[in-house]
């Protein structure tokens, strides 16, 4: 047998949480979760081979490894703070790189570097885990998966596709968005940044919502790296690591700059609307671990 | 060249963290961060093949992973809430075993998971970094590295060395010490956990203090793991992974159940006093990561 996939991601994910829940404000399930002194956390990890190739610039490998996660506190409409970084370094590296690269990246991105550790590797095992730390304007609430509405417009915040060219190293988690949107009369009931593809993404927020969703394939928005592939809508579906956000706003929103509107809330199943107007079945895509 | 040390631990800390310092009430350089919300937040790692053999029962690991981490918040004399864990797998791991002790462990220590994330990693490279949030009781400062003052008494919570005999996978983190410091009359000026061997943590304390210490070598309470040894002493000072606590504590603080007090903080210098009286220099042992 060339492979077996013994479970998935989901799987390992509910296993650990299946016990009593977390008495959080918010616990497992979303982008991050939300402490009860208003710290929004969440964690994401890059591995060697996996989320970067060996010999990755490791400036841009420290760049997807913070970005990645500030995006995730982006999704929760928070201002990120500070990072911890859990380094996990194989012998030979050129580790005043990387700390150089995390230093930089760390600064551009407006956060601090609060802690983490330092600790050996196998060799083609670097990996980067970083947790981030964020908090609510006075008086906001987080967004969340759940919350989405029947007639909500769904939006991106920017193109999408064509990231394995080389931008989902390149990361810049939606901080504009959520600052535009908390300035102005913009109402997000849900939310959610796009990690592993619309595909992917959009049901994991209309199920958390328990709503459908009715997507016109013309109006994705898509990005130059993906317009030059073979199909570019199913690479603006499919490829994933765009790390923009996937909003459901109250249909009298205002859109924020460079978003799209994509399509609507609707009351159940997911659809891709074609050009010709007909409704089809969404597409299986977009990225999972499995082991 | 068989092996080249490229770089330390400590240098590329230093390098990370060589912009500007984070404006946090606690930022790098303690065992746990304390961000202006007053969550107590630190990181540990455990990777195979360097702080477990492969093959290690899961549930062992997933005690190492969490109590590692829940070790540094009772350092800072938190209270351990809940816990982030990043799950990196290698193929063909029993996910279900990992998963059910990481549940087991979280609920054991009294801490909820509030998230994380899984992804695959190389063959031979499971890691479990957590992020451990935690809470100060109302109105309780953080107990530092720095402040030891001098005559302050010089404690440890328990008995140290021989961890590699298998206690280092069965942590225990000393959130009963610090419960029990919290309600009595102990003052707690400097505090560290002993992740890495007295003879390296207790250089970290006095120099983040700005003092020195004097230690009765025949007051170094010696677990039983380590009696069986050649040379039971030095395995207390330098094996590390013990996980108890070192703290400076005021002259007339009661000592903790199970504590012992060692010696005392000085002026300047750190000094090994044997069984004869007479003053020996600090032993050169302990752990560190070099790359």
């Amino acid at each position: 047998m060339m492979c077996s996939v013994v479970f998935t991601e989901q799987q390992f994910i509910d296993w650990v949480t299946a016990g009593p829940r977390a008495a959080l404000p918010v616990g497992p399930g979303d982008d991050c979760a939300l402490l009860h002194d208003g710290t929004v956390i969440g964690l994401d990890t890059v591995v060697e081979g996996v989320h970067f190739a060996p010999g990755t610039d490791l400036a841009r490998v420290a760049r997807k490894a913070l970005g990645a996660c500030l995006s995730d506190v982006c999704a929760m409409g928070a201002v990120a703070e500070s990072v911890l970084v859990s380094a996990q370094l194989p012998p030979g590296l050129d580790g005043r790189a990387l700390a150089d690269g995390l230093a930089l990246w760390a600064a551009r991105f407006a956060v601090s570097i609060a802690g983490g550790d330092t600790v050996s590797t196998a060799p083609g095992a670097l990996a980067l885990a970083v947790t981030a730390c964020g908090r609510l304007p006075p008086g906001a609430q987080p967004w969340r998966r759940a919350g989405a509405q029947l007639g909500d417009l769904l939006v991106v915040s920017g193109p999408l596709g064509g990231s394995r060219g080389g931008r989902h190293l390149d990361v810049r988690p939606r901080a504009d968005t959520v600052a535009w949107i908390r300035c102005h009369d913009c109402t997000v009931h849900a939310a959610i940044d796009l990690s592993d593809g619309l595909a992917a993404d959009l049901p994991r927020l209309t199920e958390a919502s328990g709503v459908g969703a009715r997507v016109q394939a013309a109006a994705v928005p898509i990005h130059a790296d993906a317009r030059a592939l073979p199909s570019p809508l199913t690479a603006a579906l499919g490829d994933g690591e765009d790390f923009e956000l996937l909003l459901a706003l109250a249909p009298d929103s205002l859109l924020p700059p460079q978003s799209s509107c994509i399509g609507q809330i609707t009351a159940s199943g997911l659809e891709l609307v074609g050009e010709g107007g007909r409704a089809g079945a969404w597409p299986q895509a977009g990225y999972a671990h499995a082991f």
